[in-house]
């Protein structure tokens, strides 16, 4: 239970929380690997280098053992997946692992095959230290992860009460911070819960918003890897306010994909204070 | 014979067709699986985004049983061929086939190389339901599918009057609906024929719009199968008109692509109903 | 030695030089085929056709004898290497070459890997017309020329009078021009040396504008193969020119990226002539 003023100070929290958390993504500047889908690679790219990341789109297997250690952390995308790209996923995410670097797994579509969502629990089983999805991709993992024999997971969505059952328990199951995007988006590491309630519908008409906003979290979890439920947080807050920024200029989806890269770049203390909206839920439950 | 009142009769009828085709894609959303070269992906998600379709960009052979299923039309373009993305789309299109759905096909390029026009046939003997290229590319495989011995096709660009020809015997020969993009944008199934008046000449100095309105076409084929010819002048006069809205506003082929996709999306009745500009020219023939 | 003069001279020179070179990619239109990385082909392809160029992004081994004798340059760029498009890269080099037309090295993060690095030896091995990287890379390429056991290449900044003699050397050793990207745009051929001072520091938090500057190169020697010295000094000023005129209008790197492409389109003689901003730097050394 907790009163108003333990809400607004939480709230505060969260806002400073997340402007630190963006200061040093921009003075650190971290080197993210991304094994991703091709659709996502040009707005991927530019997400994190708006955000003050470095971005290394690089998938070939023989490079993974030179290149990978130098990477602060790992993300990993199966949008346009095919068999021949998955050993240098197994491999990075293998390796990123042994030397105690995050990585993290966006299962873009998880239930559109069997072959994906096997794929999909193999890589789970590889230790991500954040997983995001929408609530049908959460829900199909977080089943799948449960049952082996479970049939193909729905392509409609779903409700939010739903999802946060099935993220709470797939953190459980799998160790990650689990993230559903969502009007409102849900982080849960299987205790904590939060709601995320920036972003604007819009964003949904953008192709790879989604993809983007996962490797924004790899450069949030890369530059303070103790506290990946935080960074994951405040990076879904952080994207979802250069959106809202983003929409006061935007005339449709691709003025605002523009105008949220813009925005993104330019985003200062005052208004992240200002627009972060982090709201506590682990007690309702 | 027409009298001028019949004509404008007509021609208000494409109008009110083309905006009720758009009110069904925005309804219905149809979900769009294309397998499609690396150049065009993102232009072309966001388009099927901006026109209130589903976009899902999977090529993947093992994924194509359990997925391709769920999609409401398929669209295939060979602009960055490979021998290994082959047996997906050719499986990918055998299976629409199957199930009664429509496939789109964009020869891109077609006369590139002998392995590429080979490819093209093969695909064209997979029965699109449309085929949309620019002059060359219709010529090109109109002629290969007349005579196997024929030579490479040429590069550069052809009159419309020989397109047309070559249009309604493609169409006659494959059962296909025929587009052929141009200054004036030709359609035809072997019987009928029109023109499509829309569009605006800097559309070519953007990459990938050719492969964008092929895809807009699936979209719009896969809410209304049974008319394809209509479905097809429906998005080509759709995507032309977006081009001359956003037109107003570009300085460039840069600005114009993001407010071509802002309009797309922003499109409502009045507007399509005055600027939509599509003749009947069967009866010229 | 030479007096102010004489300088003022040069500097005209250049600016008309450059002029007219534009004026020749816009009448000629030369064919540019592209084998580059995923991320960087929606830009690179819309900066060639703002340019007045025409891309053709087509990697296909099968495609190569029947398609690249049509092209007038080739681009071959490493960012997303992987084996299987390394035949394809070699194959099309050495036929541009047995054809005696131009292509253009794009050695990205050459440092990456021991696979990267001898692939890119291998690859100026094949004679490219020239070579652009940043200061890291060319500082990478040219100590493992010179040195075949050299280890790792740094993957951190270095200073330009350290790039500026490695770009000499790696010149001298490769034969082709090397141009070395940077607040100063470096191009030497080993002999000549001269600076380019457009541009704006934004577009490097723009992905793939160095591919597309390469790409832009490309295009620049297709309509003057016997002076790729000073073709590569052009499409360099013209790209950097077109940044600062986008960074007028801009607000952040997206919408840099968008002003940035509609002026390149837009580019007049006047503009040109006062904006161009290139030093001889060779009587320095």
């Amino acid at each position: 239970m907790k009163n108003e003023n333990q809400s607004l100070e939480e709230e505060e929290d969260w806002g400073m929380k997340t402007w630190k958390n963006l200061e040093k993504v921009r003075e650190i500047s971290p080197l993210i690997q991304c094994i991703t889908n091709y659709v996502s690679m040009d707005l991927m790219a530019n997400t994190l280098l708006a955000s003050g990341a470095s971005p290394a789109m690089l998938h070939c297997l023989q490079e993974i053992p030179d290149f990978t250690p130098h990477a602060d952390a790992l993300c990993l995308n199966v949008g346009t997946l095919s068999p021949d790209w998955l050993p240098s996923m197994k491999s990075a995410a293998e390796l990123v692992n042994e030397l105690g670097k995050p990585w993290v797994f966006d299962p873009v579509a998880v239930s559109a095959s069997e072959f994906r969502l096997k794929t999909c629990i193999e890589l789970v089983g590889l230790k991500p230290a954040v997983i995001r999805g929408n609530a049908s991709e959460i829900l199909a993992l977080a089943n799948a992860s449960r049952d082996t024999h479970s049939s193909k997971g729905a392509d409609s969505s779903h409700g939010s009460m739903d999802a946060i059952e099935a993220a709470k328990s797939l953190a459980k199951a799998s160790g990650a911070v689990i993230a559903v995007s969502g009007a409102v988006d849900i982080i849960t590491d299987g205790q904590r819960l939060v709601g995320v309630h920036n972003g604007v519908a819009m964003m949904q008409r953008i192709t790879a918003t989604g993809c983007a906003v996962t490797a924004l979290i790899a450069a949030f979890v890369a530059v303070d890897p103790l506290h990946a439920f935080e960074a994951t947080v405040s990076a879904l807050s952080i994207f979802g306010v250069a959106g809202e920024l983003g929409m006061d200029m935007a005339k449709g989806p691709a003025s605002l994909r523009m105008h949220l890269i813009d925005s993104l770049h330019g985003l200062d203390q005052a208004t992240i204070l200002s627009q972060v909206n982090i709201s506590c839920m682990s007690r309702a439950s």
